[in-house]
């Protein structure tokens, strides 16, 4: 009869997992495996810590509806989320750099004609405009380009939290696509720093682990165009206090922006898009 | 600004806990964090890939309610309750051997007189009885001991799945104390081999894995009297073909016990539980 012991455990479990017939996940499993033991063994919890973290998983899968992704959340403030970014993306000469998708992205955004604006009237916040191209690395313009762009209000909020004040529409989204000369402008309000959702276990977790919610202020953007690889990055926001503590870790420099107050009392921010052909492997 | 690069995120993201407050929580999610962030830099995800592992630990989540812990069943079925059972209770000369207390136990189980069923009338199954007594490493009896007793029916569900027959009512559970002379029985059915839940993502992950998810049968005890460590264990059915192969790996041969058919055709067993003193610490 088979019997384990606390040094024999792992492989045991690892051997379990031995007929996996997709190669791939029996390679993460295993994987997954051999680091969630080597976590238990290096900290050796009490049955108690063992059952304070089964209720945050477990909270934390509560908490995450169709509006609200606590996982993501966790993910993004452990670092994975960057992490993972780096794996997949990496840096490319020239290339925009990436960064975190977040918890707040949701597909079908409205489609915003170039000039128009992805706020609805009365949104809180300072106006602002934002211009641009996407080029490919040779500086070539790409015309019809897509960019899926979407950011929190000057209160801080996305239209999918509940302290928005956009009655459950949607705001602040919007499809824009580049024109004959890969350009684009649209209106919006000024992003500014505000804090990722504190109301769930993330935001526990943070609190007894001394840290701080916030975000520097930024505007995310998925940029496709056929034959170039999918971008998903940010525009941070010059001059945030938060660009150097970043909840999650987010911040590059080259993604940093100045924003400049045009006569109008708009404050206005240009910015050229590089894109990667599609296949092409990151430097590290 | 601090920019990060994918060799110094984790560090980065170690630091940015290094005001903890309490030193064993950032001891834990320090090497949370390491560990986490070893196991994606050694599998490296892709986007989907990551994807799908949020999207598992959502829907895990939403698996669980008041009667379903699938939380507690990846923990088992991937061998990390067992390590967490070694490194707590380990082993003792002489004690009885702990295993997992598995997602069924439900707190505030009736109490059962001594010689009492714990299966109401018609439950499924084979009759049995089972007898035993609870001592100290010095083989004195411990009046007054409680055994807090739960198991699976005839058919293999437990009273909390939505398959028993029990209509939403308690059963096979109890709550029974030891007499004058450390000795307890009590009446049921025979315990069975059972698959572990299958319908949720840990029946995904069993099935992608190529494992069954058959548990030999057993019966779970949670033994406790004061200046005693409190026990969490099972008796297995000897003969159950699902020994050498539990889903949650927590099977220890001492705890393998006979029935054996009576002239009634009640299955009898008689096991002497040996308690370890509070505060002892397992020898490894």
């Amino acid at each position: 009869m088979r019997e384990f012991t606390e040094a024999s455990l792992t492989e045991a479990v690892v051997k379990r997992i031995g007929r996996t017939p997709d190669a791939r996940l029996k390679k993460i499993m295993s994987s997954l495996i051999r680091h969630l033991h080597a976590f238990v063994r290096e900290t050796r919890p009490t049955e108690a810590e063992w059952a304070a973290g089964i209720e945050f998983l477990t909270k934390t899968g509560h908490m995450c509806d169709g509006k609200r992704q606590e996982f993501i959340l966790v993910s993004d403030t452990l670092g994975v989320s960057m992490l993972v970014d780096f794996i997949n993306y990496g840096r490319h000469a020239k290339a925009t750099e990436s960064t975190v998708t977040g918890p707040f992205f949701v597909p079908g955004a409205p489609d915003v004609p170039i000039g128009g604006s992805i706020a609805a009237p009365g949104t809180p916040g300072q106006p602002a405009r934002v211009s641009g191209s996407v080029k490919d690395d040779k500086g070539k313009p790409i015309a019809g380009a897509v960019l899926d762009v979407w950011q929190a209000s000057g209160e801080g909020f996305y239209d999918v939290q509940p302290q928005s004040n956009t009655s459950g529409g949607t705001n602040l989204r919007g499809k824009i696509r580049t024109d004959a000369n890969g350009e684009f402008w649209f209106r919006t309000v000024l992003p500014v720093s505000y804090p990722v959702p504190t109301d769930g276990p993330v935001g526990r977790m943070l609190k007894a682990t001394g840290r701080h919610p916030m975000r520097p202020g930024h505007l995310h953007f998925a940029i496709e165009a056929p034959g170039f690889r999918r971008l998903v990055t940010h525009l941070f926001t010059a001059g945030d206090k938060y660009l150097d503590s970043d909840a999650v870790f987010g911040v590059k420099k080259s993604l940093v922006v100045k924003y400049k107050k045009a006569k109008s009392g708009e404050w206005t921010v240009h910015h050229d898009f590089v894109l990667v052909k599609s296949g092409k492997r990151p430097r590290r």
